[in-house]
């Protein structure tokens, strides 16, 4: 286990009608004039806004809202924001939606005090150095940006979409009510569980030795989504597995498992140059991205991939490791596509002759890609490839 | 899952040289006089005061020392410490040492500014409204204390040991180096082990549904126990298995794993009473008293000792749940023998003619002891007898 530090201050208020929390606890971090961020019409049809909003008023405070944050969200939408909080002289941002509404959040917070343009936060050509406070109503559980101090962003001039990080950017509070979750098409349920199962995995394929309590961590979560995600695409309305699913979520990203061991995030960042590209929904593209991955570096060291099929997936000890890692791979991409997630290229909408224009990108400003398997481009075209072509 | 508030923000500073940082962490967090809190006179022949102390300087900060805390922390103690503490104005108090120290340098930090005896804050009769802040750097993992807002002191007039709870105790940091934890007894190490595993096993046991999410959580540290146990056992100076076993004591109680479901914390306040009377070992008295709670509930509802026999101990699942029950705290006995703990009273240094006079402490100010089973007075004498009468 390497040295490490970990806090996770954000105040998490979990369960049914905790929006309506939401006032109190803005109150509580020192906000008064509040921008409440928010994405399409549904969470306004769905009457939580006004919820939130009278929760506000009751609690004192002034507020304006702001919608539009799409999936995979825009820097031309988080310019627009900053502009907003700046005339408004907003001391509190409160996102209601997913990990894409917190995540555009996050950039208007630190874009606000911040003198020049936000993308040089999330190209690091600046530091964050200051931010104004954000907590967030959570309505998707998928990104763990809730818990995170975590934002990634869409530069829609060059296509390209790159993170930050900063402890400024984490959440005061987050409000996590699963029944909000209730009403989600089963497409976004499913790229939520994928996108949860993708940041224990990022933190499970780890070069460090002697991680067994964070490896134990990691399992009993996936263990947790294989048991509970049908049960929600059965019901959407089970709010007991959507309560786990939730709070699995959080977890997930909040780095309770993920400490004291190297990570290796290529998977997302395989993903990230699709959905910069095509605009698709991040977990499906790990759905496609993830197994092609693990079945790629199962070749080069298949250790940690057994350990994830024989614990995880049930895999018998008799196999090697070697073929318990495919026979894994196998059975999570049966998990995926029971869930209604897509497996290959064709089914996510992409295209096979774009991969050298995906693998230039993610190339851009790095030389080699991944920590527990070290990809250089052509590692990552024969991965893409591969992840092109699977068929069931 | 039931509704939740949770919160750990506490920073955890991890690994090897870490208490190096105690100064710089202690002037991060407001401090200028500190009170150095310890308990015998091991950290000072191993060095490791000098090391603080010097950190302390180096960041510009007065301090003064203060030992002596013992296992089951004394209210005579903590009295002093509080009167000391007003003398010096101290503004920052530093535990170094395990659970005894840090919940005996909580005493004295919730003490220090109430006006009356600090006795009120544990028997309940006043409230907690301010603290001294404390840091700690931990040296037996075990108690959790270093993340948790608990503090459990022994009056010694009356031979009570009760707890109380506030985040204004909960610590601002806490330096974890794993190779402090070297040095300790074996049997001062096996006790630490019970003790994180029975602080998994108070919240494992709820009368809560739908919590697979937390239960694969609680499933997943005690697997880890159950691996690296055996290992620092072996070999005290296993940097890696401390590193893991230290981690897991941690989250074992700071209620990562027990979010959202009732908790039955009636084995340790069983065992509170044994070393309320004999001063035996926390961890030595719970290895004791929780097999036999275990095996006396699950007469009642096998189900949960059902599932922790099949996940956790890798019982059959062709026994019935009664059977599986059984089964597993069989093995669960054997392992706590593996480590070297007692199994009965004898072992333990304790008296069966004693049993009437622990049950009556143990309902001084309570009708029914525990949630997941609710227990009278003579289901607990059934538990002691039980206790005291097993045979290997």
């Amino acid at each position: 286990m390497d040295n490490f530090t970990f806090q996770a201050p954000t105040e998490f208020v979990f369960g049914k009608d905790t929006e309506k929390e939401a006032g109190r606890l803005v109150k509580k971090y020192g906000g008064s004039k509040v921008l409440v961020h928010y994405g399409g019409g549904s969470a306004v049809k769905s009457g939580l806004i006004d919820t939130i909003t009278k929760s506000i008023e009751d609690a004192g405070l002034e507020y304006s809202v702001f919608g539009g944050a799409h999936p995979n969200p825009r820097s031309g939408l988080v310019r627009e924001g900053i502009e907003m909080g700046r005339q408004l002289h907003t001391d509190f941002i409160l996102a209601v939606g997913g990990g894409s509404v917190i995540d555009s959040a996050k950039a208007i917070a630190a874009g606000i005090p911040y003198d020049g343009d936000f993308w040089d936060l999330y190209d690091k050509s600046a530091p964050i150095e200051e931010a104004v406070p954000v907590g967030t109503v959570l309505t998707i559980a998928a990104a763990g940006s809730e818990g995170s101090p975590n934002s990634v962003i869409t530069n829609e001039e060059n296509g390209l979409k790159r993170g930050t990080k900063s402890e400024l950017l984490r959440p005061k509070f987050s409000i996590l009510d699963p029944a909000l979750t209730e009403t989600l098409p089963q497409w976004q349920t499913a790229s939520g569980i994928t996108d949860m199962f993708a940041h224990i995995l990022e933190r499970y394929f780890t070069t460090t030795a002697d991680v067994e309590a964070t490896d134990r961590l990691c399992e009993g979560l996936m263990l947790g989504i294989l048991e509970e995600a049908p049960k929600v695409i059965a019901d959407p309305h089970d709010y007991q597995a959507r309560a786990n699913l939730m709070w699995t979520g959080t977890l997930a990203h909040n780095n309770t498992c993920g400490v004291g061991r190297t990570q290796d995030w290529a998977s997302h960042h395989l993903e990230h140059e699709l959905s910069g590209m095509y605009d698709v929904t991040h977990g499906a593209g790990l759905a496609v991205m993830f197994p092609a991955w693990i079945e790629y570096t199962a070749q080069i060291d298949p250790t940690r991939a057994a350990q994830l099929a024989h614990r995880v997936f049930g895999v018998s000890n008799d196999l090697n490791d070697h073929e318990a890692a495919i026979e894994g791979v196998r059975r999570f991409r049966s998990f995926l596509k029971s869930i209604g997630m897509p497996l290959n290229f064709k089914e996510l909408g992409c295209r096979r002759g774009d991969i050298p224009r995906l693998v230039d990108k993610l190339f851009t400003n790095i030389d080699t890609e991944g920590v527990y398997a070290v990809l250089k481009p052509e590692d990552c075209v024969k991965i893409y490839e591969a992840a092109a072509d699977y068929e069931d």
